[in-house]
């Protein structure tokens, strides 16, 4: 019997399985242009390898988000491929950065199973590793993600909920980010005066601009990550299912919301930590998105002294500016939310 | 005059005619980034310089499609601007392997011409060659293509049918594939645990998943290639049309279930020859593209115990899943048919 | 107060401003790629690093157009985000090959602000430059922009509208063209014989073909220059507008048209300046683009007989094929007409 890539379901994981990812994938400059024509972030660190020179680093990196993707990506026809719904994310750090010429591989580890009582599901929290071609750690991550069962009857092979850190320690920021050299570090050519000692914890920001998504560019992103969750990409059984039509990564919306977030924090130029995320409401081509930022608190980083870390509440919208900061509607989400997102970025201080 | 590139008609073309096409084109990291983004393809050798150097490679190859779709648009300003249809593909050999940074141009011969009873089209065959800026032949090809008459009343400048194989010989294979050193071929990074010996000639694969065509991507992809065929392009003359509405580039669909095959031909590594190939059907935006893949041979190649060869038959459909491997209905085609393509692939032994 | 990037009002220009635009930008064979695939240009010199070496330059070229684009991206934040409309263009010359790897900034100086009547927008007239990481210049042009007020009642900080050529001058012409030697140029390499001798004054060329645009293929190429004008990408403001929807950036027409005008000019192979350009009318997703050229006026270069300039007016329609050469309409422009663009171009001789 051929494998044709079924993906597992939920009683096919155990607790402590280990599972290589595959199709290993080398980022090139070509992944980098075509992430910059999807999104249009303009930090100056990812867009300039002369300004990423100056400042410390031996060439640009490579996008945080883009290496997520391309890591998440592989996990798919393993983890989620028979998923109901992606749930959260937490424990998130990158670890190195990713240069053009690196090749990704990603493995992941089962680190906790629940079922549901409905015994027709469960959720399996995974911990994600992202290496390089020289087993340099790059970036790792727990997801949790309700996973169908293939049969109702069949038994779990664990239960165990994994204790989740709330965020990220700050002592454990800055591994993916050289020291900075602030003298060569220019506020005109990154866009903004603003850096770590000009936000304050409680600040909200709105970031202004709204990008409407095409079905053509989400496609395109998410097979650039080598992502095949097939309700990304096939209308034609999308029709027959819950929404109607094909669903977009919920990456999508974070790199949106990244790119968003220029306008408030261009030089927040570096995401080192994922604390928690959530995809609140789903979202279509033709919506168009808008973001804003909270500022959940501010730490130095031990024994450095170029760059601080902001942690964020980054949200984003569908079809809704967010001028007045649209996040709860009576006890539950405002509709208009689809993306809640808790990160670490790192800027100079 | 100037010349604006008005292409041949079928009375211009006469037996043993030589073209050489316009515009060498370099592909890039940039252009193998973008058929990732476009096509989603998760063959691990052309996705990872570090795979692809483990296992014998210098370095990743460009998908072989993307060199065939490069090829092929040079020669549409010269053989197929008048075209009314593609009509068969035979003999084609991936000849030597081509890797970011080579420069292509390509070639024409006209093995034969035959003029229609009605006078006004003939069918051209053409045998294409692709080369790259050292001379070293990459790939040739032969198709045949029923071009217009500008009159009518003109004569054909030749009436001779070729004899075309039925399939490329298995000696004639390999000439793109090093010699593969199968002790570092990872059968986990690659996404699949089946080699050579693992096929059995008559098993049918249905490759699941299915891709959506968005107008933006067959049009990015189809000038991508240089390919100025203007069907593809030009919904203002299109809506007067036959379809009303632009025509997506053949290769698109073989470059679709290419990409497809990946569930359940995971080690299929290389597209070693053409043997045949129709367009069975038009495919339009918003058609989503399914496959399945029939093994019709299995060949060892003279003197390698490296690497075997499949000879596949592999067939998309459109807006019909491929469970039940559609091909006929009745005494012709099944109408959800678009592509039946007829290929010799490598994998490891 | 954060800067949220809300981009200059008329009233905050003054006259002699310099301003320095955020995001240096690293060229790369990715962005070259994408430019492909988005409008499918098929110059010989821009495609091959073989032809290009060839010829005499040290590797292919950035395309002219995808030059201008980025350094024109970069001055919209300071510009024109509050822009009304983008008025003309004046004195552009591009001044040095650009290559990929090179990083590109832009510095812009005010040279004239006029304000209108009503009190509500003046026009700025802007002299941008482009340089490179080594601070080679590689770009300079003239555009001027109506731009609205903040506040009616604030004053202008200048009033002086600058005298601007009709032309640029022969004599400037060649600075981003090393000697081309002749002897290896392939003219059917390059897709025509026709040279700077070819052509007359007065001579009207039809490019025949036209590329429908869709909504990703305009979102993507104008993110790629970081070009951060809302109404390009926002479709839930845009719906509230004027218009309706998404109007597509200017330079979008440029790039289709200088495509398209391959059929006819295939060794019009370098843009040497930007005589002036009026975007005559929106284009929309769905349009189809036509174009046509006129030879305005051909010139020597002053101690070169390598190349020879045209200088050319080429105009761009929707939905509206360009055999009859659509320009007027009565006293005014024809409403099919949506770009009308002045510019010398370089041709061997």
């Amino acid at each position: 019997m051929i494998n044709t890539g079924s993906g597992h379901f939920f009683e096919d994981f155990r607790l402590g399985q280990t599972i290589r990812h595959a199709t290993p994938r080398t980022i090139t400059a070509g992944d980098v242009a075509l992430y910059t024509g999807l999104f249009g972030a303009r930090f100056a660190v990812q867009s300039s390898s002369a300004f990423a020179k100056a400042i410390g680093y031996p060439d640009m990196p490579v996008d945080d988000w883009l290496v997520f993707h391309i890591v998440f990506g592989k996990t798919v026809p393993d983890i989620s491929l028979n998923a109901v719904a992606n749930l959260g994310y937490a424990g998130g750090q990158f670890l190195a950065p990713v240069y053009a010429g690196d090749t990704l591989t990603a493995t992941s580890e089962i680190i906790g199973l629940k079922e549901n009582s409905s015994r027709k599901t469960g959720v399996a929290y995974v911990r994600t590793h992202g290496c390089k071609q020289d087993g340099t750690a790059v970036l790792e991550y727990v997801r949790w993600v309700m996973v169908n069962k293939r049969d109702p009857a069949a038994p779990a092979q664990g239960d165990h909920v994994p204790r989740l850190p709330d965020a990220v320690e700050p002592r454990l920021l800055g591994a993916a980010c050289p020291p900075i050299n602030l003298k060569a570090y220019d506020f005109i050519l990154s866009g903004s005066p603003d850096r770590y000692g000009d936000y304050a914890v409680g600040q909200k920001i709105d970031h202004v601009a709204g990008i409407t998504v095409e079905e053509a560019e989400h496609q395109i992103a998410t097979r650039l990550y080598q992502n095949t969750a097939r309700i990304h990409f096939d209308q034609f059984n999308a029709a027959q299912g819950r929404f109607g039509r094909r669903l977009i990564y919920g990456g999508h919306a974070i790199s949106l919301a990244r790119a968003l977030s220029f306008n408030g924090l261009a030089n927040a130029f570096h995401v080192a930590a994922i604390n928690g995320g959530r995809h609140v409401a789903p979202l279509f081509a033709g919506c168009t998105v808008f973001a804003w930022s909270e500022v959940l608190a501010k730490a130095e980083l031990p024994g450095r002294d170029d760059v601080g870390a902001l942690r964020l509440h980054t949200v984003a919208t569908k079809d809704q500016i967010c001028a007045s900061f649209p996040l709860k509607a009576g006890d539950g989400d405002d509709p208009a939310v689809i993306l809640d997102l808790d990160y670490w970025a790192l800027l100079p201080r």
